[in-house]
């Protein structure tokens, strides 16, 4: 029976504020590729890695944010991940399928499959898409704008963290709407690729904007329609005064709000009542029965080069953490991936 | 033509801050009871007055706070009142007919019937009724519970500014619905009312609690399914963490809120997503399709007593003022009215 190196990214302790590269350990242990006796699980080689913000709740103990569990310090951090099967104890999988779905940051991963894992049917597209655009960021930005956000053709949509994983794809749903969609972005490279690429009408950099409540009064002199919230506090503040009447909220992420001890104090929800706006937060995981609509939905975009995907990769799970911790300071262009394999 | 005395409540200058008594002046103008030749308004004697949470806003230049216009400086305040018809120039109206909807803060008052006005029908019931349990207050707790609450029997539900105009029904309806529901007030007499008369089943007076998150998870072990969101600020703040998976927050007011400068900030906000939260803010003008529904509902749960309704009767036009002020310091004990004239 073949003992292999299977090298891992393993959590040290629980962390507080601003994670760092120091909070994980590259660990080289082994392991053995064999399926143990009655196994229903699936034995996994790690081909990509998904960084994900929700990632960051995870690794605290604080009260109100550990609401989704938490990763066991001294065990490998778990996620979202594209996969090769290497041996199936489960009907459903077989010894070569390819898999998206929950796993684990190492090489290779014993998972269960009463888990979140879907089959990938489709390889005419790059295989990393299935962390992102094909995976759980599609299908967040797929849930959140159409279900969660009712979109109806010439609306004003307004993104945050729009160059994200989710982001891109929520500006270029709303272009598929024909709305109009403005994004916020952390640097002059976001804000380029939003407007040159990916299409969104307008786009600014929230950094170099003194006054976000002017900014937004200037970008939308008629007001919001649907804001689609990835940051929460200061930016929601200056949105909800600039919403229009009957506008949608869907609560994606706050992401700002993940690594602060003390959360930002959001003043204008009384326009909640002034306008009469629905804010409703959700989680993808409610959403996984409307994937095949999905797949049907986005497939033929990407192939039509009328949806694309911005990627920012990184080659080698050593350099996980990294790629991980730059997604809170907004270090990433793009979908943030990490190459354990290619095959 | 009789020229008759016409007392007025004028506000005598945008307010900041706490409203004051001093902020308002009682005028003793003159009238003459006649329709204007061709008009197509009604000739109304004001009877009952209601003071509702919803006009400080209107007494303010503040950006923001001033969505649904201002008063004006030296005119009469405008609010809801129940009034007799003494001329009409409009179809739907004659003269003799008792009505509810929107009037002035004087003796006699022109209106136009494009304001919302309905024709009481049902004369079995207090007539001050119609400031309160029949008329805006009504409608308001009603399309706030039951359309934007979407309330399922068993759920629990909490209620704050509970013995108020619209708190006191909603903690009504919630029992007709069979639900647990928990009031809070702000004094020991309300918190009586609430557990001894309205039949909430617990009740507790917020004042006294110096940890309100505490507080809700003592009468909440199992989290909370609908917030009745009537005061803002930190009560919100508690509650959010306290909210159940898929709860609901009906957005009726924010009263906590509108006589600060700074709005107090909310922390709490990422639980819209760990909860998958709705929040939405509603205003009972987009409900009154529904009034006569709402009618053919409450009027016997009225008469055979299994809803009651309390009110907190201020005696003449010129004690408005103080009735009126006294809303923001919780001084009323139930609906608060001012009675003009008994017929």
């Amino acid at each position: 029976m073949a003992e292999v190196r299977n090298k891992q990214v393993v959590l040290r302790d629980y962390v507080s504020g601003f994670p760092k590269e120091s909070d994980m350990n590259i660990v080289e242990g082994t392991t053995i590729l064999k399926l143990p006796q009655g196994s229903n699980d699936v034995l996994l080689k790690n081909l990509y890695l998904s960084c994900d913000p929700y990632m960051r709740m995870l690794m605290t103990k604080v009260e109100g944010l550990d609401v989704f569990g938490t990763y066991t310090p001294g065990s490998p951090l778990t996620g979202y991940g594209v996969s090769k099967v290497l041996e199936s104890g489960h009907p459903d999988y077989k010894k070569g399928d390819l898999v998206w779905g929950s796993t684990k940051w190492e090489e290779f991963s014993l998972v269960s499959p009463t888990q979140i894992l879907f089959k990938i049917e489709h390889t005419d597209v790059p295989l990393s898409y299935y962390t992102g655009i094909l995976g759980m960021p599609g299908m967040t930005a797929y849930a959140g704008f159409f279900e969660v956000g009712s979109p109806k053709k010439g609306e004003n949509v307004f993104v945050s963290a729009a160059s994200g994983a989710v982001g891109q794809l929520v500006g270029q749903f709303a272009k598929l709407t024909d709305c109009y969609v403005v994004g916020s972005a952390g640097s002059k490279e976001k804000v380029d690729l939003l407007k040159n690429k990916l299409g969104f009408d307008e786009a600014f950099n929230y950094k170099e904007e003194s006054d976000l409540n002017a900014t937004l009064k200037r970008y939308f002199p008629e007001g919001i329609d649907i804001y689609f919230e990835n940051v929460g506090g200061k930016t929601l503040d200056a949105v909800l005064p600039n919403m229009r009447v009957f506008g949608r909220i869907p609560v994606c992420g706050m992401v700002s709000q993940y690594n602060l001890t003390q959360p930002e104090g959001v003043t204008n929800l009384a326009n909640l009542i002034f306008k009469r706006i629905r804010m409703q937060g959700f989680i993808v995981g409610e959403f996984y029965h409307l994937y095949p609509k999905f797949l049907e939905f986005v497939l033929p975009h990407i192939r039509e080069r009328k949806v694309v995907y911005v990627e920012d990769i990184a080659e080698g799970l050593e350099n996980g953490p990294a790629a991980l911790v730059g997604l809170y300071s907004g270090r990433n262009v793009g979908k943030q991936v990490v190459v354990v394999a290619r095959d």
